[in-house]
């Protein structure tokens, strides 16, 4: 999904040049806006401390959450303030699902308290919990061998985040357990599913993120475990012992609520109506503080905008900010856009969105054709400096991905995501997992590329 | 407190080959042993397998708790069958703390739960515990330059952990507000004491830890909140925030519990009254399992034993295992085993203790004069061959301290201790923590060192 379109980045760089050289010569003022801009933003930490003072005020973010609302009417208001243009909210009804109180204890062979986070949109226990023997499976078809075991049980996928794959490829391939499991293991009689945490590392903080009900008859409440206490549960059962848990969940969905998405701009002037987007989605898990997911890749692209403010960088094409709501839990917010804006997105000419934490940039991970691809390796050659210059094949993030279903072409800040999956979806969110300046690179590729996109 | 002996670990190794060479040849089949338990301990993963059998069955095992003593049963029991000698228990009085339900919570500027665990020994709250704004300070200099502001106050201490030093020094120089915070916040007035935890990594985990009053008159409340909670009040108070928190302790000390050092030996062949005394602590803190910190030395230092009674290695001198009780707590089981045994210090031709994490072995850090450091460089020669042999001087381990205060050589393993704050007195603390094959590696290490001094 994520393969470099060139082994060898000197040679891409080089090819890049050249194509600045013969193709670009036209855009030299526009180069330079460019070049301003990176400059400005990567000796500028303005946007990890916004960052700070919007999770710190309002912490994390849920869909159908007052800190939610309250936190897009602050964004709005300093939107404002800094000057950006067509500040403006656009209504989404999102889904509105609540933790409430929720508990997973060891019964047997001894009573402790075990590390869980209850999983978006799972549905409830009875008020004193479900308490029932525990069935360890390493995965789908451990489950299937043991099938006839299953019934009556609350079963727990023991499934590891597998290093020998590129992270975010490890997180597709484990979290299947985290989304489907509670289906499979309904289907086969069980009466809960615990499922290790999705993480490449852990100090038994347990990582939620949504699950879904498919097939089965039944809906059965389904919950994270931290991964220390997934593999000692495993252990026991290694051991021969009995094991019995008792799940307890306040979870509820309630009826969809309000939200919105915030969209400001810089209009172009030359094209108006050719828009580039670039965002973040502003929602969060319940838990840490939705620093790096994905309260940074917002705040990232608002400041692009502010700075190309301040600057007095004007784009020929549009630049818009869009900060969707509700990625988390239903990704309404990336619909609501594309629904709202469908008559305008032929003249979309990029979709930029930054979802993986604004963690040191590598450069960016496009959708589309040859051309496309082609196009990008102009747009990120003056990002060689800061060493974010490559280009990748893969694909978009959630929010935009509706639009890019629908011709937009799409892209994605690529970052060094080896942290990401330490902290994600889990109380270990939170600003300190970020660099200022690592997060300033991110603006300034986010910046060039859109800039360039805007102005080629 | 752990300067290398030398700088260059070729030249040590050069030396010790020389000094073996030259001093050692009557001690051929003595060293023949060494080799071979050496080579036995490094393929062997039972102690990992047992130190998971313990965690697991019994938890952590804070003083003064039903756990603690459970699992010295257990651990007598296991090496009996064994076939350990002079397998036995030794009263010991320990302090009993618990630490009760506690909680802090943000109240301003935004309602929030914190991530916190109250110190070891604090006195608790009233029910409803306390409700007071904050005041953050850096260090102590910083609290005397505020003093006039603390009155009616909680103070924060958000003192970071050094990076610039090594970890352990890094630990013992962040320790002091832990240790000493609450009686310098007491005697300016405030009503109670957080602290940022000691740790030189945080995913939120809070880390508790034996606090002291002294001096003041009053005696507060006094807790760790994770990195991450203390960096944020103190982002708060730098925007000139107001800070309430509530913190609510339900800690209180109960009388002296009952508990016992462990004790088992091979007696020596040719001097059965010389002892040579390895161990680790069998309690732990109240968090995790108290794998790493001290779950793995107790059981890696028994390894050493069952290893040389499964090969029918018979040492000259005693190898006396022992694990010591209340080591977190009060040092009760270090101090109970100096009186219990004082009239045998004489005799004690070396105390060797693994209280960092049994994590890949470096070699062994020594207190005593000149010629205990000689010797030592000859006892680790043979480890040469996994890179265990280098010789440290500095301070012992606890347990040791007051039979090493007496004149006994004191040794320690010295291992990569650089995620050993990572977990440390936290929920991390976890089996997973430990790697099969470095716990091997420092079975290895002490098993060589205490072969090689009783038979030398």
């Amino acid at each position: 999904m994520r393969t470099p379109t060139t082994r060898h980045p000197a040679i891409a760089r080089a090819g890049a040049f050249l194509a600045c050289a013969l193709l670009a010569a036209p855009a030299l003022r526009a180069q330079s806006d460019v070049d301003r801009l990176i400059t400005a933003a990567v000796q500028d930490t303005a946007a990890y401390h916004r960052l700070g003072e919007l999770v710190d005020t309002f912490g994390s973010r849920p869909s159908g959450s007052d800190r939610l609302e309250r936190a897009i009417d602050w964004i709005v208001a300093e939107m404002k303030k800094d000057g950006l243009e067509n500040v403006h909210t656009e209504p989404v009804m999102v889904p509105h699902w609540e933790r409430g109180a929720e508990s997973a204890t060891l019964i047997e062979p001894r009573r402790a308290p075990l590390a869980m986070l209850g999983l978006g949109r799972s549905v409830g226990t009875p008020p004193s919990g479900i308490t029932a023997p525990v069935l360890v499976v390493r995965d789908f078809a451990d489950l299937r061998a043991h099938a006839s075991e299953a019934r009556g049980k609350i079963v727990l996928y023991d499934y590891p985040f597998r290093h020998d794959l590129p992270p975010f490829e490890a997180y597709e391939d484990a979290v299947r357990y985290r989304v489907l499991g509670a289906d499979s293991a309904a289907s086969v009689g069980a009466v809960a599913a615990l499922v290790r945490s999705v993480a490449s590392f852990s100090i038994r903080n347990p990582h939620t993120g949504s699950m879904a009900y498919g097939s089965a008859a039944k809906r059965i409440p389904a919950a994270a475990l931290s991964v220390e206490d997934a593999e000692m549960l495993h252990r026991m059962q290694d051991r021969g012992q009995r094991i019995v848990v008792n799940l307890t969940m306040g979870a509820r969905t309630l009826p969809d609520a309000p939200s919105r998405n915030v969209i400001a701009e810089l209009r172009g002037s030359e094209k108006p109506d050719e828009v580039v987007v670039l965002g973040g989605h502003i929602d969060s898990w319940d838990v840490g503080q939705g620093a790096m997911d994905d309260g940074g890749g917002s705040v990232a692209a608002w400041e692009v905008l502010r700075l190309m403010k301040q600057l007095g960088i004007r784009p020929k094409r549009t630049v818009r900010v869009v900060l969707w709501t509700n990625e988390e839990s239903g990704l309404a917010g990336g619909r609501a856009y594309r629904d709202a804006h469908r008559s305008e997105l032929p003249k979309h000419v990029l979709a930029l969105e930054s979802d993986n934490g604004v963690f040191a940039p590598r450069g960016i991970r496009v959708t589309g054709p040859d051309s496309v691809v082609a196009w990008m390796r102009r747009l990120v050659a003056p990002l060689a400096r800061i060493g974010a210059d490559s280009v990748f094949r893969g694909d978009p993030e959630a929010d935009v991905s509706p639009i890019v279903a629908l011709g937009v072409p799409g892209a994605a800040l690529e970052i060094d995501g080896s942290r990401y999956f330490w902290y994600h979806h889990s109380e270990g969110d939170t600003l300190d997992k970020l660099d200022p300046y690592e997060m300033a690179r991110c603006v300034a590729t986010m910046g060039a590329v859109a800039l360039g996109a805007a102005n080629d």
